[in-house]
């Protein structure tokens, strides 16, 4: 079909207003946020409901037009911005931003794609509930795209991945059925967990259009200090006496050496939390929803008895406990400001994990191996989850392509991955066909081919083609 | 090739102790735990090895030869006995049963498939330890069972179902590949979750050879109690207010109405746990890591106050807390005699979930049709995930059918599932068929035929055949 009459098509099913084929218009849905990757497309389509989405996914799947699917467009791996080498619509579901229905009593909320997180979080916050995703991109972020990626962030210790917040999806496989599990049940074993198997596969095996997502009470006491430990080799022990003294209410454990809180200091004019400079700087959060924590004996004490406790064992060399809202507020702002202050200096940030016990050794030798090449490791880490954004500055200089090899070899000896939560995209498909087990590769390909036998959905990301 | 030869190269992979093909020493493995299913195969593989199992696999591929995989043969839904009507072998796991690790800073476990259930909380509980998956059948069940079925149990509410302790798995696929991902990384997005694509797939995509599994700190202070509520309506309320007190530390929340403690009490001999009958009864159990909660103001006295307030608000009419372990382990041991006390006047037990907004409507309405049709509803749930083992006596007469039938309907259009934790095997194609959108089924067909093109993989269970 020509591209006239299929743009008349996608007209028919949305409307003059969800179909944009003006260049100027398309443009900001072409290119990524971070603008390393630019796509072509013969339109952006913005369906205003399920039934368009699975009406437009039938017409592109007849006619083999390639889909990619994109929400807040904030991602950084290049997961939903279409490759340029073929004929595209970008599905936008920036139209899909309805609240379907908050349950108080269940604790759950219904949300289509694509709701911005931001406007969730404040929509449950007057039931006294959280949802509790939380990394910086949340104010454009969308739903869809938090769980297309099974994105992460900062609380992911205390409440998972987007993955274990999702209790049920509604979404367009590739020929145009929908399908829909938004009864949000607890246990529902009928059959192959297509929920999992949609979250974090980047728009290539269908297209979620709304989900069903599990809600927290909001916490009632919150603790929030800066640590500096004796070493990386502390943390994990430190981690589990907060968690033993508390019974398991940390909620942030991100680490921040000395070098980066330099950094952040010097971009942002914020003062460093500690007097002396922590090699091993840690930002703790601890969070409960018992009321009585708000006591004398609640929570601020237990942690601070703890950490008393690890002090006289020189666990922790020093610590400050935020006493109010505002000093809380800064220690975030500084955690915040982490990335721009990276990416101000030029840095390559990447998304590592590694078995917790692998932490203090990776850390240990790749500092050392940095420092020795002149450059400055400017990491920060969710560090309860293994999860380094370890970071190199400068990042553009020649040297850094065979300092990168070699750590990203030290990973993948370490039992680690190279993909922890910012996703694979067109960013690291090369690392997918270096990395992972071909066994495991032919695999993914033949689910692929399973669900989108045309091969229409989000074509070039996620699973590199066979060698 | 002849079943003889067929043997013989088996024997070549694990040596004469893992091949039994004599019909007494078989018999064990063809017939399932209620006796409900008996099935055929020429031989009962007994591999020592994930080696061995991908070599056997490689063999049954080959030559076209049916597999079920079997752990501690406890299911209840015939799933791991194979089907009369095709030859097959079992491949039994009960010779891999070595724990491979326990990392107590990490708090993980690595275990082979076959490792008991209990045997793996005996081990960790010497670190401090738990792996609080909890059921009957935990003294025989494997943990490769657990996770082919995505088992629940009694502590879904506080840690999930099986799917949410596993950290990665190492799986033989369909054609005798081994793929491993047993490093424990807490965040890993790199491709499709094929771990939790295959828990809860019944052994029909691929045999889980090994895991990595999330642990626990043990409780320090648990208490455990018999409430009376005012009714089913009040359930969901007293739930949130018990969480909201204690900051999430509910563990269980079962409901055992009055009907079936009488009938527990007259096959064990037992005391009801309180005096009045209660219509509404359930059983209560927190528990928590912190130290402190041991003490005054502590686990118990958070649960007494805000019972204390529930039954001036009428909710809750009377209450008693276990005052010994004693008196906490008789509660328990009339909540596992459940299954037996109903199975004894010939019980039907479903094992249905519900959205939780429809628990009180569904049981208003069914306990209603249950009594006028002269029979008893003898219900057991974990209420708190919405799981129903809505259970008839007597279940064996003619009229059970059409009151099935009505419920069953009833429950989907409640919008609930036939197969919240016992899985579907032999039992419920049935159901898969009439309730399950066909779309899904059919998806689900698709990923099946990908994983396991040769169709060898537990022929005839869990997904019905397309019509």
């Amino acid at each position: 079909m020509a591209t006239k009459d299929l743009l008349e098509a996608f007209r028919a099913v949305t409307g003059p207003a969800g179909v944009v084929d003006a260049p100027d218009a398309m443009a900001g849905y072409l290119t990524d946020w971070t603008g390393r990757w630019t796509g072509q497309a013969i339109a952006v389509l913005r369906p205003d409901g399920t039934d368009q989405v699975a009406a437009l996914l039938g017409l592109c799947h007849r006619h083999g037009v390639a889909v990619t699917t994109q929400g807040g467009n904030t991602g950084i791996a290049g997961g939903a911005t279409p490759i340029p080498d073929r004929d595209h619509v970008v599905l936008s579901l920036d139209r899909m931003q309805r609240i379907l229905a908050i349950d108080p009593a269940a604790r759950t909320a219904t949300v289509q794609a694509g709701t911005v997180l931001q406007t969730l979080q404040e929509a449950v916050a007057d039931h006294g509930l959280t949802y509790p995703l939380m990394f910086g991109a949340r104010g454009s972020c969308t739903i869809g795209g938090t769980l297309a990626t099974n994105a992460g962030g900062s609380n992911v210790l205390r409440y998972g991945t987007a993955r274990a917040l999702c209790l049920g999806v509604e979404a367009v496989l590739a020929d145009g059925t929908a399908i829909s599990d938004l009864q949000g049940l607890r246990k529902d074993n009928t059959g192959y967990d297509l929920r999992d198997l949609l979250i974090g596969s980047e728009g290539t095996l269908a297209v979620i259009t709304a989900a069903v997502l599990r809600l927290h009470p909001a916490p009632v006491a919150v603790t929030t200090g800066f640590l500096s430990l004796s070493g990386p080799e502390a943390a994990l022990g430190v981690l589990n006496a907060l968690q033993d003294a508390t019974g398991g209410l940390v909620e942030a454990f991100e680490y921040m050496p000395a070098p980066l809180i330099d950094r952040i200091c010097a971009h942002t004019g914020a003062r460093p939390p500690l007097a002396a400079p922590a090699p091993t700087g840690i930002l703790l959060e601890a969070a409960s929803t018992r009321p009585s924590d708000r006591d004398a004996g609640g929570l601020e004490d237990l942690v601070q008895d703890c950490l008393a406790g690890l002090m006289e064992r020189g666990l922790v060399l020093d610590a400050v406990i935020a006493a109010s809202g505002q000093q809380r507020r800064d220690l975030w702002a500084m955690r915040e400001a982490t990335a721009e202050s990276i990416m101000a200096v030029d840095g390559y940030i990447f998304d590592l994990s590694l078995p917790l016990s692998q932490i203090a050794p990776f850390l240990q030798v790749t500092d050392a191996e940095v420092a020795r090449a002149g450059m400055t490791a400017l990491t920060v880490g969710h560090l309860g989850d293994g999860n380094l954004h370890y970071s190199i500055a400068p990042g553009g200089g020649a040297a850094l392509g065979a300092l990168r090899a070699r750590i990203l070899d030290r990973v993948a000896a370490m039992g680690g991955s190279f993909s922890a939560e910012h996703g694979i995209g067109q960013d690291k498909l090369d690392l997918m066909a270096a990395y992972r087990d071909p066994a495991r590769l032919a695999a993914m390909r033949a689910l692929r081919r399973a669900m989108d036998p045309a091969g229409i959905l989000n074509p070039g990301k996620t699973i590199p083609d066979a060698p």
